[in-house]
C-alpha cells in the first residue's frame, strides 16, 4: 500500500528555486581582491544559473559531464555551482593550493570537459592545459571574452534539467597526503539532506536573518555545504576573494555578518588584527570552527566577545558534516569553564549520521568517554564508494572508517583524539599527539606545535615535540615542560623539544606530519 | 551514472533510533488527568515502543495495517506512535470532538484492526463498538490488563521493519464541516522531510535546548508534526492530559517549558490565568499559533512578554506545515507595531513546499500584496490522493486546492484572507469574514466574533456580525459600529450587529460557519 503524498524528487534545483522565489532579494555580496564590492541576490544568481546552463548546453555538455572549477569565493563561483549542476552537470572544485602534478591527475581521471578559473589562475592554468586530456572548454570568470560574455550572450529561458534524486551533483577529492587523491561523488539526493539538517539551530543555525561570511573556501569540502544550506535558509551571503583578517574584518562590520565558519589559522589572524586595531567582531554571533581541532585559548576569546561557538568535524566523505558542537540541555546553568569544555570536544551527529568507534579487531568500543578507538560514520550524506573506484570504501553495514581515533562520550558528545597515523604508539599504549599539540599551543610563548613518535629501543616510539616561538616570546624547554607536566600525564611529556621557525603544512593548512615524520625518522632520543 | 553516496531510507524508524541513541536521557514528562507527573525519557519510549510493536506482531498485525488512538497527549500514546509505525503499521490518531458517527464512518472507512484508548473515553468505546466492523483488539491505555499488560509480555529484542520509504505510516482525517471525513495519508518520506524542515529556526527553531510543551492534541493534524520534529532535533518533552490554563502554566514553569504550541483560544485562557494569579510565563520564548488566526492583541501580549510568535498555517493535507511566520532579514531594525504586522500574517514557506494565488478561472495571480485568490500549494508532505479515493486531490503539476483565500506579498509572506467558502460577496466584491472578525475581536468589551453573509436584495449579500461579549461587559452596537469604522472599509460595516452567548464550534476548535449560515439563512435585514 503506498501513501498518498506528492512525488518530489530530491533535486539540488529545489534549492536555487526556493532561494530565488522566497529570497530572491537577499544579497550575495562579493568583495574581490581589487578591493571593490559587487552585489547580486538570490533572483540574479538564479537567472544567471539559467544563461550558464544554456550556455553549457550550447557547448554539447551532457547530463552527468564534468565541470571544474578553479577559484575563490565569490558570486561567479557560486552561479557557477548552481549553472552546472542545474543543467544535469556535476560541478568539480579543484583546490587551488594543490601541486600541479596532483591538479593534472585530479582533472583527467575526473574528465571535466569545462574548467572555469579566476585570471589570477592563468599561470596554473596555462602549466596545467598540455597536459589535460579532456578539458574542451577553458573560460575565466573575471576576463574579457569570459564568463561575462558567456552570460550575455544568454536568454535565461531555460528549464532545469530533472533526472533521478540519485543522480551526482558534485565531486570533491580528497587532498590525500600519500597516494593519489580520491574522488568523492555528491548526489542530488544526499545534497539535499545534508542542506536540511545543517540549516538546523543544532548545526549552522540558518535563517533569512543570517548573513553567512564563508571563509572556508568553496574549492574544500563543498565550503562545508553552506551553499546549499544557505539556499534553503535564504541567507545573506557575503563572499571574499581575499582571506587577510583586516579585509574579512571590514567585510563584517559592513555588511552585519553574524555567521562565518573557517578553520582556526583564519581566527587566529583575526585576534591579532583585533589586538592591533581595538576593534569588535559586530554582529558575529556564530562562528564555525572545523578542519582541525580549535585551540582552547581560540574558544575561550570567542566566547567572552558574545560569539557562540560550533565545532564541526567531518570530511570530504562526510558532504562533510559529521559532528557539530551545538549548547546541549541544561547549558546555561553551566558554569564558563564547562561550557568551554562541552564546546572543545566535537559536538553531536545531526538526525542522519550515525558514529561508532572500534577498537583494533573491529569490536564496537562503549560509548563511555573513555574507551578510545577508529571514528566510523553511515548515514545519507555518507561515501559509499570512491568515483570509480572497484569495490566500497565501507564495511559492514556501511560503516565508513574515518581514519580519526576518537571516543564517544554517553550523551553522543565525539572528542577526536587523533588522527589514526599519527597517535604516538608508547609502550602498547596510545598517546595522542593532537592533546599533546594543544596542551603545548596553551604554554606561553607557543604559536604552533607538532608532535610525532619517534623510535625508541624500550618503548618503540616516544613523542617529540616541535615547537614554533611566537614573535619576540623567550621560551626554553625545560619551562616548557614544566608547564606542560601540569597538563598532561607524565608518561606523555615529550622526551625532546625542540624549536623550529616553521612547520610544514598541506595545502589545506593542516599540519604535514608525514613530512615530520619522514625528516624525523632517523632521530636518536639521547637515552 | 549514479553519485556515489549510501543508500539511507527515509524511514520514521530514523526518528526515534536517533532520539534514542543521541539524546536518550532527555526526558518526556506527562502530566495526567489526576495531577500526577510521570517521567520517561528518549530511551525509554524507544524501549517501550520495540516492545508494542512485538506485541501487534503478536497480534498478527501485518505491515500497513491500522492502529487507531482515541486519546490525549501522554506518553503511551506517543510511544504507541512509534511502536504501530515501527512495525511497519500506520497510526490512526482519532479526532476525540467528533461526533459518534463520524468515529463509526472514519474507523471503518481505515479498517482498523487495533484501538488504543484512554479510560475516560471507555464509554465512547462501549457506544461504537457495536458498530466498529474491523477492530480486533480494543487496549485501554490507562486500565489494568491494558497497555501496561502489553508491554510488560515483551522482551523489547525487536527489529524495526524495514520497507519502501513511500510506505505510509499514519493516518489523519479531515475534520470537513461537510460531508464525509477524508483520509490523508501520511508516508515515511513525507513525515521525515516534514520533520527535518520542521527542526529549522524559521519553522519551530527545535534543539536539545529546546522544553517543548505541545497543547496541540495528538489527534490533531499530528500534533503539527511535533512528535516527529521533536525526536530529530532531540527535545525535551511536557505532555499534558488536560488543558486548563493553571495547569499548563503550573507545568511550565515547573519543567521550564521554552516552546509551546497551539490555537489561539487556548492563548485567550492563559491571559486570564495571567491576568488572575499575576503570574509569568517562566522561560517560554517561542509560542506557535495556529488553527486559526491570532488576534493581534493576542500577538502583541506574548510579544510584550518578550516571547516569539510564530503564527503558522496549514492544514491536515499539508502534514501539516504550510507556512510558518519567523523573523526576516532586517527584523531587529523594525518597529515594535511592524514587528508584529509581519507576525499577523501567516508567514512563508519552508524549504520544500511552494504556494500560489489563483483567480477563479484558474489564472495565477501575481504576488503583490494586494491580488487575493484562491490559495494553491505543493511538496513534499503535501496530498495527492485521499486515501481509498478513485482520484487525485490535485489539479495541474500536483497543485491542492487548500479551500482559503489569501494574498501572497512579494517577499513570499502569506497572508489568509478568508476561507472560500466563508467569504462574503457583497456587489460583486469579496468581504473578508476573517477580518471582519478580528477587527470585531479588537474592540472592547468583545469576547468572540462571528461574520457571515445573509441575503440582500441589492448587494447580494450583506455581512452581520454575532458578537459574544466579555464577562461584565457592556457593549452596545453603534459603540462598537463606530469603533470598527476606523478599522475596516465603510463598506464592510455588518448592516447589523447581534450579541449572542455562544457561537457553535467544530471538533477542532474552529467557528462552525455552517451551522451559523444555515441557522440565519432566512435572516430578513432592517432595510
Amino acid at each position: 500500500m503506498l501513501g498518498g503524498m506528492q512525488d518530489w524528487a530530491l533535486r539540488v534545483t529545489h534549492l536555487i528555486d526556493h532561494a530565488a522565489r522566497e529570497h530572491g532579494r537577499q544579497e550575495i555580496v562579493t568583495r574581490w581582491g581589487d578591493g571593490s564590492v559587487t552585489r547580486t541576490d538570490w533572483a540574479g544568481v538564479a537567472r544567471d544559473a539559467r544563461k550558464l546552463a544554456q550556455a553549457f548546453v550550447a557547448m554539447g555538455l551532457e547530463p552527468g559531464d564534468r565541470v571544474a572549477t578553479l577559484a575563490m569565493n565569490h558570486d561567479r563561483h557560486f552561479t557557477a555551482w548552481y549553472g552546472a549542476i542545474g543543467m544535469g552537470g556535476v560541478i568539480h572544485t579543484l583546490n587551488i593550493r594543490l601541486f600541479d602534478e596532483q591538479l593534472i591527475y585530479i582533472v583527467n581521471h575526473a574528465e571535466d570537459r569545462v574548467l572555469l578559473y579566476d585570471a589570477q589562475f592563468q599561470p596554473v592554468v596555462d602549466r596545467l592545459r598540455p597536459h589535460l586530456t579532456s578539458v574542451e572548454h577553458y573560460i575565466s570568470f573575471d576576463q574579457p571574452g569570459g564568463y561575462d560574455a558567456l552570460i550575455a550572450a544568454r536568454d535565461g529561458d531555460y528549464v532545469w534539467h530533472m533526472g533521478d534524486e540519485r543522480d551526482p551533483c558534485m565531486l570533491c577529492y580528497t587532498s590525500g597526503t600519500t597516494g593519489h587523491p580520491k574522488g568523492v561523488l555528491y548526489e542530488h539526493r544526499s545534497t539535499l539532506l545534508h542542506a536540511m539538517a545543517e540549516v538546523s539551530p543544532s548545526v549552522f543555525d540558518l535563517s533569512p536573518e543570517t548573513v553567512m561570511l564563508p571563509i572556508v573556501p568553496m574549492f574544500h569540502a563543498a565550503s562545508w555545504g553552506l551553499p546549499f544550506a544557505g539556499a534553503a535558509a535564504g541567507v545573506k551571503f557575503v563572499f571574499s576573494v581575499t582571506n587577510d583578517a583586516p579585509v574579512l574584518h571590514r567585510l563584517m562590520v559592513d555588511e552585519g555578518v553574524t555567521h562565518s565558519a573557517g578553520v582556526p589559522t583564519v581566527w587566529l589572524a583575526m585576534f591579532q588584527h583585533l589586538d592591533a586595531t581595538g576593534e569588535e567582531l559586530g554582529k558575529l554571533r556564530l562562528v564555525t570552527i572545523g578542519g582541525s581541532a580549535a585551540p582552547r585559548a581560540m574558544v575561550e576569546r570567542l566566547m567572552k566577545m558574545g560569539v557562540r561557538v560550533g565545532h564541526a568535524w567531518g570530511m570530504t566523505e562526510t558532504s562533510p558534516i559529521g559532528t557539530m558542537g551545538a549548547p546541549p540541555a541544561g547549558w546555561d546553568e553551566l558554569s564558563f569553564e564547562k561550557q568551554v569544555d562541552v564546546v572543545c570536544k566535537q559536538g553531536r551527529v545531526p538526525f542522519g549520521v550515525e558514529l561508532r568507534v572500534v577498537d583494533e579487531d573491529g569490536g564496537v568500543l562503549p560509548r563511555d568517554g573513555a574507551s578510545s578507538g577508529r571514528l566510523q560514520i553511515r548515514g545519507p550524506w555518507v561515501i559509499k564508494r570512491y568515483f570509480k573506484a572497484d569495490e566500497d570504501a565501507t564495511e559492514d553495514g556501511d560503516w565508513f572508517d574515518t581514519g580519526d581515533v576518537a571516543l564517544i562520550h554517553p550523551d553522543g558528545t565525539m572528542q577526536i583524539t587523533d588522527r589514526a597515523k599519527d597517535v604516538i604508539k608508547s609502550g602498547g599504549e596510545w598517546i595522542s599527539s593532537v592533546e599533546l599539540e594543544n596542551a603545548a599551543v596553551g604554554c606561553k610563548g607557543v604559536a604552533e606545535a607538532a608532535a610525532i613518535g619517534v623510535p625508541h629501543p624500550k618503548w618503540d616510539e616516544r613523542p617529540i615535540l616541535l615547537i614554533v616561538r611566537k614573535a619576540d616570546a623567550q621560551v626554553c624547554p625545560d619551562a616548557l615542560r614544566s608547564e606542560l607536566s601540569a597538563k598532561v600525564a607524565k608518561w606523555w611529556l615529550p622526551d625532546e623539544i625542540l624549536f623550529v621557525d616553521s612547520l610544514p603544512h598541506t595545502g589545506t593548512g593542516k599540519l604535514l606530519k608525514t613530512a615530520l615524520r619522514e625528516e624525523y625518522r632517523d632521530y636518536r632520543l639521547p637515552i
